[in-house]
C-alpha cells in the first residue's frame, strides 16, 4: 500500500505524483471489494460493498427527488438511430461513443460449437444503446403533453447508460454506468431555468451533506455544454490528486428537444407553443468522488451517512472460554446500536486475527471501530477508534453506546471541513499563464484565473496545459482583469483544472 | 369499456373470449397510465403510475432477499458472444432472441444530416445485450471463489434484460424487461437444491401475500426447463382469461456453469471441486399478473399492499364557499391516514367533476375511496367505497380513520380468496383428451391430467392444443393413471394450460 494524502489528520498536504494516486485508487477499489473490471472492455462489475455504497447514495437522493415533486418512470434502453439525429448538436456530441445494436439473433453450429451473428436477422434500423435519454423521452412526451395543465411534467429515471470509453477507470469513467436522469417539461423559459437551478442546488446540498464533498457551483462555457443544451450548470469538486471532477450537471435545454420532437402545448390563451425543457443527472462516478475525496494511505474513509457499515465491532479473545462471552457481549452492543437505526457489523470470524481485521475494516473505510477484549468485559468498557483521525479511546460501554450517534455526526461534518480545507489549499488565484502551468505540472488543483470569454483561448489553454474551464463560478464577485492567455479584457475569474 | 370478469363481487365467472380480455388489457394498461409501447418494437415505457406499482413490488422483495442473506451487486449489460457459447444448452436456448452490439460509433454527415454506423468502428467480438446473466456472473465468480470459506455466495441483481419478442404484450412479454436475478454458489448439490427451493418458497409467499395472487408450485418438465438448468422450479398462476402465467422461476443449475467457466473451490479436505449453482428471478411481468388476476369491467383492482395510492379522497363541493372548508377537511383526514403509514391522495382538482374522478380512480384500481360532501361536513361523516366489491357506506369520520387499516388488510385477504376461488373454478381434473380440448377451446383454465412423462407426448399435445405442461405440481398425491394422450401408465397428474 502506498503512502498517501493527507499526511496528517487535518489538512496538511503532501504533493504526490498523480500516477501514485492512480495506482492507489485501483488498488483500493479492488481490495475494498467495491468493483472490478469486467471482461467487456470499459464495463465494470459493482461488487456487494460497492453496491451498498451506491444504494446509500441513491436512496436519499431518490427521496429528495420525491420531495421536490418528481416522479420516477422508465424509458427504453434502445433508441432508434434516427431519433438521435433529430437534434443536430446532440447527435454530434454522442456519435463518437455509441454502442450500436444491429442484429437480433445469433446462430449456433452444434457441431463446431461456433457462435456467430445471424446475417438474416439484421434490424431494419440500427438501435443505439442510450447514452442519455433526451431523445426517447421527448418522443414520449409528445404524447403526454397537450395543454398547460399537463405542465410542469417532472420525471426522473434510474437507469444504465452506455458511452464507449477509450480510457476507462472504475466508477470514474466506465462504458456502462448507472445514473439518474431527470427530464422535465415546462410552460415557460423562466420556469425551466428555475428548475435547472433548483436541481443544481439539490445536488450541491446532497453531495455536501451526504458525501461530505465540497463543490463549486457554476455554469459551463459554451464549449463544455451538454450537447443540445442552451445552458449547462455544474457542481465541480477537486480530488486529492489535484484533479477536478464534475460531480453533477443540470441543463436548461430551451426548446431544442421540443422542436426536434414536435412537442407543443396549448397555453392558457389557447395558442400552441413549444415546451421548455431541463435535464439533470448524477451517476456512479460519485462513488469514485467519495474515494478520492476522503481516502488515505490506509484505504477508504467513508462518510457515516453513506457508509454501508457505520460501526465495526471486533471482539478479541485469547482462549475459547473467553470467546463465547466476548462475542455475545459484542452482539449485545450491536443490538443496542442497531436499535438506534445504525448500520453495524460484528466481525467475529474465527479465521482471522484482530490485527488483520483492524486493517481490513480500515481499508474498507468504516467510520468507527469498537474493539472489545477480555479486560473490557471485566470493566464494562470498550475501545473506540476513529477511522478518519486514527484516534483511539476507551469508554464505559453505556457512554459509548449513547454517544456513537453524535460521534458519527461529528465525523460527517469533520470530513466535510477537512475536504473543504484541502480544496482551499489546492485552489490558486493566478494571474500569469506561466504560474498556472507551473502549478498544474507540480500538484494540480483549482486555478482561478481571468479568461477572455472566447472558445479559441479556452481550446488553446486546453491544448497546451490539459486544463479545461470547469465552470464560471456563481459565487464570485465580478472583477475586471486581463485574460491570462490573450491579455484581453475579462469580467470574471473562471475555474481551470485538469479533470477526470 | 368492455364487460368483464368477475361478473359478481365474489366468484361467479362468465366465460369470455380471450380476445376480449386482450383488448381490455391493452386499454386498461394505457388508460390507467401504467405503460405504453415505445417506438422500438417490443420495448415499453413504464409510466409513473406503473413504475410506482413496480417499486411497491420491488421493495418488499428486496427486503426479503436481504433477510435471507442475499447481497445485491451489479454485473455488466454486455456479454461477449463467446461467453454465451460456453454452456451449450444455454446458448441454444437464447440464440433466437439476442440483441447484438456490433459497433461502437456512428457517423454523422453535417450536410445531409444523415446518420449511419461507422464501419471502421466494428467490435472485434460482438457483444450480446444480456438476456440473463449466468455467463457473465459465473465468469466473475471464478475470481470470487477460492475455498469453501467463500461459500455460499448469495448474490442478487436488479437489472434490465433483453430478449427479442415477436409478439410483445406490455409487461407480459416485452423485449426489454426489468427483473431481479439471484445467482448463488454452494459447496454441495444438496445445499444448492435447498436454496433453489427456498427461493421458490419465498416467491410463493411474496406473490400470494403482496400481490394476492394464488400460485401453484411445481417443477418444469425437461422440455420446459431453463436453458442450462438441471431442474427448473416454478410458480404458476391462472389469469381471468383462463391462460396461465409463469410468475417466477428458480433453477438448480448443478455444476453446469461452474464447469463452463471453470469455477472450482478447495473443500475442507483440501480438494478442488466444481461449485454448485442456482439462479432465480421474477420480473415486471408480475405487474401484468396483477392486472389480469384482479381487474374487472371498471379497470384495475390493486391489492392494498402494492397499490401506489391506497385511499383516494374526493372532496365534493357545490359552491366556491363550500370548497375551501371541504378541501381542508379532506387534507386533514389525509394527514391522519398518512400518519398511520398509508399512501393517500386527495383529488381536489377543480378541473374535473366528482363523477369523472370516481371513474378515474376506479379505473386506476385504488382499493378504497372516501367521498366527502357538504352534508358530511355538518354531520362529521364520510362515505367509504370499496373498489373490489363496489359497496359503499357512510361512517363517522373518526371511526373510518380508525378502521381503514383493517379494511385494507381485509381487502388484501379478500382479493386473494376471490382469486383462489376463481382459479379453483377454472381448474379441471380431466381424464379424456377430448374433454381437455373442449375445455381449452371454450374457457381455458388449468387442466390436471395424466401424462406419460415423455417429451414426445408433451410436444404432441402442445402442437395439437396449444397447451403446455405448466408444471408437475409439488402438492398432489401420487395417483396411478393413464396418460390422457398415449394411454400409457402415469404416476401423477400434471398441470396443463395455454399460457402467456
Amino acid at each position: 500500500m502506498l503512502l498517501l494524502l493527507p499526511t496528517d489528520k487535518y489538512t496538511k498536504l503532501m504533493p504526490i505524483p498523480m500516477q501514485t494516486v492512480s495506482e492507489w485508487y485501483n488498488e483500493i477499489v479492488e481490495r475494498a471489494g467495491l468493483a472490478e473490471h469486467s471482461p467487456v472492455r470499459g464495463c465494470m462489475t459493482i461488487k456487494p460493498y460497492g453496491w451498498a455504497l451506491w444504494e446509500n447514495i441513491q436512496r436519499p437522493l431518490d427521496e429528495a427527488f420525491r420531495r421536490t415533486g418528481h416522479q420516477n418512470a422508465y424509458f427504453p434502453l434502445f433508441i432508434p438511430l434516427s431519433f438521435l439525429a433529430k437534434e443536430a448538436q446532440h447527435v454530434e456530441g454522442f456519435a463518437q461513443e455509441c454502442a450500436v445494436v444491429t442484429h437480433y439473433r445469433i446462430k449456433t453450429n452444434p457441431e463446431t460449437r461456433n457462435v456467430s451473428i445471424d446475417p438474416e436477422a439484421a434490424l431494419e434500423e440500427p438501435l443505439v444503446v442510450r447514452p442519455t435519454s433526451e431523445t426517447i423521452i421527448w418522443d414520449a412526451f409528445r404524447g403526454w403533453i397537450q395543454s398547460y395543465r399537463d405542465l410542469p411534467l417532472l420525471i426522473n429515471q434510474w437507469a444504465n447508460v452506455v458511452r464507449w470509453e477509450k480510457r476507462p477507470r472504475l466508477f470514474l469513467r466506465t462504458a456502462e454506468f448507472l445514473w439518474q436522469e431527470g427530464h422535465t417539461a415546462h410552460a415557460t423559459a423562466e420556469e425551466a431555468l428555475q428548475e435547472a437551478l433548483r436541481m443544481l442546488d439539490l445536488y450541491e446540498e446532497f453531495v455536501q451533506e451526504y458525501l461530505a464533498i465540497p463543490v463549486i457551483k457554476g455554469r459551463k462555457t459554451p464549449n463544455e455544454r451538454f450537447a443540445g443544451a442552451v445552458e449547462t450548470f455544474t457542481i465541480e469538486t477537486l480530488l486529492i490528486d489535484g484533479k477536478a471532477l464534475q460531480a453533477g450537471t443540470s441543463h436548461f435545454l430551451g426548446q431544442n428537444f421540443a422542436r426536434a420532437f414536435d412537442v407543443k402545448f396549448l397555453n392558457a390563451q389557447n395558442e400552441l407553443e413549444y415546451v421548455w425543457a431541463t435535464s439533470w443527472g448524477v451517476s456512479t462516478r460519485l462513488v469514485g468522488a467519495v474515494i478520492l475525496s476522503h481516502g488515505d494511505e490506509k484505504g477508504l474513509i467513508l462518510p457515516p451517512k453513506i457508509a454501508p457499515i457505520q460501526v465495526i465491532i471486533i471482539p478479541i479473545w485469547r482462549s475459547e472460554e473467553e470467546r463465547a462471552s466476548i462475542v455475545s457481549k459484542a452482539h449485545e452492543i450491536a443490538a443496542h446500536l442497531r436499535a438506534k437505526g445504525l448500520r453495524i457489523k460484528v466481525d467475529d470470524d474465527p479465521q482471522h486475527r484482530p490485527g488483520w481485521k483492524f486493517n481490513e475494516w480500515e481499508l474498507r473505510g468504516v467510520p468507527l471501530r469498537i474493539a472489545l477484549g477480555p479486560r473490557d468485559l471485566e470493566t464494562d468498557t470498550l475501545e473506540v477508534a476513529w477511522r478518519y483521525t486514527g484516534e483511539k479511546q476507551t469508554y464505559p460501554t453505556q457512554e459509548a453506546i449513547q454517544r456513537i450517534p453524535e460521534w458519527l455526526e461529528a465525523t460527517q461534518l469533520a470530513l466535510f471541513e477537512r475536504a473543504k480545507a484541502r480544496i482551499q489549499s489546492q485552489t490558486h488565484v493566478v494571474d500569469s499563464y506561466a504560474e498556472m502551468r507551473d502549478i498544474l505540472e507540480k500538484a494540480g488543483g483549482f486555478i482561478l484565473a481571468h479568461w477572455d470569454g472566447t472558445t479559441e483561448t479556452e481550446l488553446a489553454i486546453k491544448e497546451e496545459t490539459g486544463a479545461t474551464i470547469r465552470c464560471i463560478p456563481f459565487n464570485t464577485n465580478p472583477e475586471l482583469g486581463k485574460c491570462i492567455y490573450s491579455g484581453r479584457v475579462s469580467q470574471q475569474r473562471v475555474l481551470f483544472a485538469r479533470a477526470y
